[in-house]
This record gives structure tokens, sequence and C-alpha cells, in this order.
């Protein structure tokens, strides 16, 4: 029996080489080892494979930016610094401008597409949270500065993702440049002097 | 004779109701008072049209912005503060999440569109290079912080603007939200005390 694994890294590589314009379920089943009936089979249609593409996506997201904080240990600096390290580095980067074209098409396309937009909100209210809490950490031990709003420096962290994401597809910006001004946001903003940005 | 403007309204509006993916050139002359013949007859075709569009939709993106930036007058806190209003206040706001979702997608199809990509690079390169005008002005005239750095002021603007377009679509919030923060950013960091944001 297939892994699922399987099945969703055929969808990467097909919505890389065809985008989802012209995507078809035998695309997909030409990028894995199984046939299209057998696709078919564990997931009906390519409504459902795109909605568990999603939450595979979401989740190898999520799963990154959560082991990096783990292993940044408990210093709310460098949980900080590990987790927008990770967001702004995905792992993919080989042929990154396809893989995040396939996103943001995706991401296009959830204004029609409830579910599309419901996993997405999910993921990104998960990423929100993240930060609010390593903020919320720092300003309580005054690794942060004492007057920062968790919630606002979420939502800069994520909007300047968004936008990193969209002008490397549009623009062909490497998001280095992006995640750049979001450094020096945090090390003027977010830490005391003498954070881990500052050593 | 049609004008040109009634083929890029035409265009706007099958964008909005078909999406990329599916549009065709009897959408887009569904969408005028024109035939499927004539549109042929002006733009070839649908590539050629869409071409057109995006340079129609850059010119009154960039007319907006410097239409704004005369109307502020000479002071660089006021010409940055109207600029940066125009540029996170597109007028088309009853259908803003349907035409944002037709520029994303259209963005999308950059990295194998090269028209496309030039075209949306240029646009790009003209609104920096207003932003950065503004604020090497105003750090000339001591209204901005004196180690404000016009290109890295501009480049946050230019990317907080596209996370804007891209969450509108994909989780639809409002870009007041990605705003907010912007121009908490440059009351810090750029305008000096006094400056238009403080008063």
């Amino acid at each position: 029996m297939p892994s699922d694994d399987e099945f969703m890294r055929a969808t990467w590589r097909a919505l890389c080489v065809h985008g989802y314009a012209d995507l078809t379920m035998q695309d997909i089943a030409d990028e894995s080892e199984k046939s299209k009936a057998a696709l078919h089979y564990h997931y009906g249609g390519k409504q459902d494979l795109l909605e568990s593409f999603l939450d595979h996506v979401a989740e190898r997201f999520l799963s990154r930016l959560r082991d990096a904080d783990a292993a940044a240990g408990p210093n709310p600096d460098e949980r900080l610094g590990a987790v927008v390290d990770a967001a702004f580095s995905p792992p993919e980067s080989d042929e990154l401008e396809s893989t995040q074209r396939a996103l943001v098409e995706l991401k296009a396309q959830a204004p029609h597409q409830p579910p599309f937009r419901e996993r997405i909100q999910e993921t990104d209210a998960a990423f929100r949270e993240l930060l609010v809490d390593i903020v919320t950490a720092g300003v309580e031990t005054g690794d942060f500065q004492s007057d920062v709003d968790p919630g606002e420096t979420a939502q800069f962290v994520v909007n300047a993702l968004a936008g990193a994401q969209l002008r490397q597809v549009s623009v062909g910006e490497e998001p280095t440049t992006a995640r750049r001004v979001v450094e020096q946001h945090l090390e003027r903003h977010v830490h005391t002097d003498g954070g881990a940005s500052g050593e």
C-alpha cells in the first residue's frame, strides 16, 4: 500500500511542473509509482487530493517551526530567531520558486474554495500563536522590550513572510531580502540590548 | 472605435468572475459591448491582452501613487503618508478580494511568463523609486531620522504591501491590518517626533 507521503510528493512535483490551472490527476499519477486509479481510490478526486495536500504542507511547515523552536532551548531571543529562520528558509531550495508559485496559486483559490481557505487560516492561526507565545514569554522574562505587543509582532512577521512568498514568485526576489528587514525590525523593536540578535 | 479602457474594464470583470485559469477571450468579450472578433483584432490573443492589462493596471497604480504624492505638497511626512495611504487603499473596494485574487493569479504566472514578470518588475521598481525619493528628501530636510536607509524603508513598504495582497486573498484579512503595522514602523523608525504621523 502506498504511503500518503508518496502521493503528496507526486502532487508537489506535478504542481511545480504543470501549475494549478492545468493540473490533472493523470499528471499527479505520472509523478508517482502508482496508477491514476490508485490515486482516485485514495482521494476521490483532485479537490480531495489538494485539500489533503494543503494539510500535508501545513503539517510540514508547522513541524519545521516547532522543531526549530524546541531545538532553540528556553531563551526567547533564541526561540524567536530560530522560528523566523525556519519560516524564511523552506527546505526545498533547489526549486523554491516553483514550489512557492504552487503555494501562491493554491492560496489564490481560497476566495472561492472554502475548504482551502479554512486550512490556510488554521495554519496561519497556529503560526501566529507560536509567535505570540514566544514574544509573550520574552516580555515576561525581560528579554524583550516591555511595551512590545505580542499580537502586533506576530502580525508583522506573518505579513512579511506572505510578502516574501508573493515577491519571490512575482519579481523573483530571494526571501533573504524580506528576512533581513524582519530581523532589523525585531532587533530594534522587540529585543532588548544584548539579545541574541545583538551578540 | 472602442477605447482600450473598455477592453481593460471587461478584462478586470472577466478575471474577477472566472479567474485566470478558466479565462477565455469569449468571457472577456461577454463583459464588453464588443465582439470576440473585435477583441482579437485589437489584441491578437489572450497573452497580448493580458500583457496590455498588466500595463494598464501598473499605470493606474503608479498614477494613483503619484497623484497622491503631488497632492500632499512638499512635506516629506505628508508625502510618505499619502503614498502609503494610496498604496494600501485600492479604489475597487466593493469587490476588492476578487480584484486582488486576479492580480495574485497573474503574479503567480510570472515564473514562466517573462513578459508578465518584466512588467511586474518595472512597476515594482517605479514604486520603490518613488518611496526612495521621498525618504531621501525627508532625511535631507530632517523630517526623517538621520540614520534611515531609504532603500530599506522602501523594501519594507513594498514587501508589506505584497503581504497584505496575498493575505487578503488567502485568509480574507483586510489590508488595513498590514497598513497599521507599516504606519507604526514608519512612525517609530522613520519619522522624527512631531512628524505628520504624530500630530
